[in-house]
């Protein structure tokens, strides 16, 4: 199964939402007044205060939701910490596992002979899973064998102020591959959406001009092209 | 001012998104597919075996935002107790208050004589008010004069999940009424949006057929028409 | 290694305090005078309406922090999809996983010849990730080929409140096992810490009297003796 | 009513604990082993290395419960905006509003005249209040007529992650005087605790050595025996 980051639903007009909320903190308009107005300068302009100011709780008005398939459960279980975000992810209890469906890292890949024996294993493991369910072990007891490179779908729902925050942690070089890929996706998917939300989003680096890991790794991201076309293949 | 609440925005086809999200969990279906094929029947099958399941973590993925206007601070304390949701208050520090905007309890209002005096004391505390600050009381310090039932709006955020526990706990005739006519409000427009999503929520009475009160009101609701129609005039 | 869980921190005196908390919302008394005159009888009262009326915000003042080993990440994967809890995971970027360290599911354990060819390529596996790290795979990589029933660590905390919905769904006998093992364990050491917390929580069976799943197991608990005893060995 | 902030109750050998939980996710130690060797050098070396990276999940584990007399109304509605906590409050509707009991900000307290007519009000109010009690409408629709000042109860808990997240933005000149002395206090009882956990925390510019706002104050606070000792007084 190849990685595929869909977009499958969001909020309408994410940056004029994100802007007259926030206007209406500051100002005497009513409800029905709230979105008339607001060019695209003016939105521009709130949210260029809102990012500024650091009063991100605006964001959290607008969401998005991706389709994500093929993402090992290595990912899928870092993914999930964001505690703040909505999760439907496909059941090892009533799903056969069909495959073999792995992610192979990078490194093991590009090395001659690791790719083979990695393979192997992995289909050593998924003829001997597909073997018990016949003799009667439940799928659920089934998967204890299935390696932890073995894929996943799942449909996550996070709001913008999340994601500011899973790009700021996920983006940076230091973070693991797979997840960083997966964000970068995600990323490119949500500009398209919400330019103006988004036109500055990424690890610190980027955002803030200086690195906040105790353990720099020395090659700073200096724009967002380069950070969008730096594609992990896997 | 009048109480308004309006749906600023609502994710698209939020019945259909809830219904792929759940379908996932349980079948092998890539992500460019999750949408496909899935015609109101069978929409309608997914969501009410979601709820009669208990499983509702598949309507977190779509989210509501309501503009609300002259509810009073009391009704807004409330409100932002529950934590699942998102705000975006209109400031007191930063937006002249000049009504007098107050909410008059149906209690009061009905009184000879209590509503009279309720209003010529709230005049009194908003006139204080506005000479405070000519006198250079900040505006944040004036307010500390402004009865709780003075009118605020907000703009706020809740996804299905915590849109159906809220309808729950604030629809009860048990509820204080203020915010049982917003949450009234709230569910008519959301089940204009998301009719499969909403075709049953309420209090216990209306939802469980038996109440989950200690000290039950005597009065359950009977149809989602009586609860829609039992309107509160303030 | 062998399923461990200790619990490693706890709110001092839980009862008194969640009573405490509950008593201030109903009632005149300072802050200073909060803790006086609380005797268990007091506390049984407090805790008793709290829990029949379905006000459970006061339990979440309370908090128990456990120390788990051994359970495989397809458990912890399931764990941490609870998001009102804070969690401290063992890293497999930063540890070397000696092992093998393996949950061997009971259906597999006792079926001849099953558990010698789980044992077998599950060593196969931890073999070949060894000489992958040799051959300068990070370990953050080799592990994709580790399975998932792979042992983990990881210390969590979570309220009361959070408790009685987790036990509510995990100690339900259709639950998945392992994760109803480390529930049964966690329960009977918060039972110790706070025992009117904790004198009945649980599955909606034994709770409420009457399952709430739509396809009911059919063998309901009925007493807290025959849950707490109900062990799963692995 | 003065304002009285108290430290109800809170974990055990917070920083021991943190520091634990840090450890586990770098280390192969187990659950029982996880509090050995832990002297107070090595914890402080832990706790100092989780706040230079910013991997604050570990201070989740504690967590500090507080009973506030005496702020108003206006300081609990901005506390409650702080969801990643728990607050059990008085209640207007089932406790009698005997006082006049309310905070009067200094900038009006100080200004001759002024206290006087805002005493004045609030006492005009307040006798309204019993009156319209004494002629049937009830607490929760009397209440209306109190002004934001009134003073309320509350029990609230928050992690240390979180209370390093209230402590940057509300010890913050910029933050509103009320409940930036709420704060003060609050900081001052958790150090007693928690010495090494809270040895530094306050706002941008104590923490980082550079503000964040996009309009500061001018005024840095430059030690933390200066954000301690910068009482306000109400």
């Amino acid at each position: 199964m190849k990685l595929a980051v869909n977009l499958l639903s969001s909020s309408p007009e994410p940056d004029r939402i994100v802007a007259a909320a926030a206007r209406l903190c500051y100002s005497d308009v009513s409800a029905e007044e709230l979105l008339g107005g607001l060019e695209s300068e003016k939105i521009r302009g709130f949210l260029k205060h809102l990012r500024k100011s650091g009063h991100l709780s605006p964001f959290e008005h607008v969401s998005f939701t991706f389709a994500v398939d093929g993402i090992s459960r290595v990912c899928s279980h870092q993914l999930v910490r964001h505690r703040l975000a909505s999760y439907s992810q496909q059941s090892q209890r009533y799903v056969a596992m069909t495959g073999p469906d792995v992610v192979v890292p990078p490194s093991i890949r590009d090395e001659p002979g690791l790719k083979e024996r990695f393979i192997e294993l992995v289909a050593a493991c998924h003829k001997a899973y597909g073997e018990f369910i016949e003799k009667g072990v439940p799928r659920e007891d089934a998967r204890y064998l299935l390696p932890h490179g073995w894929q996943t779908r799942l449909v996550m729902t996070m709001n913008a102020r999340e994601l500011h925050h899973f790009f700021r942690l996920r983006l940076c070089r230091r973070a693991q591959w797979e997840i960083r890929e997966l964000a970068r996706r995600m990323l490119a998917l949500v500009r398209c959406e919400a330019p103006l939300l988004f036109d500055l989003a990424g690890p610190d680096c980027l955002v803030d001009g200086e690195c906040g890991e105790s353990n720099p790794c020395g090659r700073p991201y200096e724009s967002m092209e380069e950070l969008l076309s730096d594609e992990t293949v896997f």
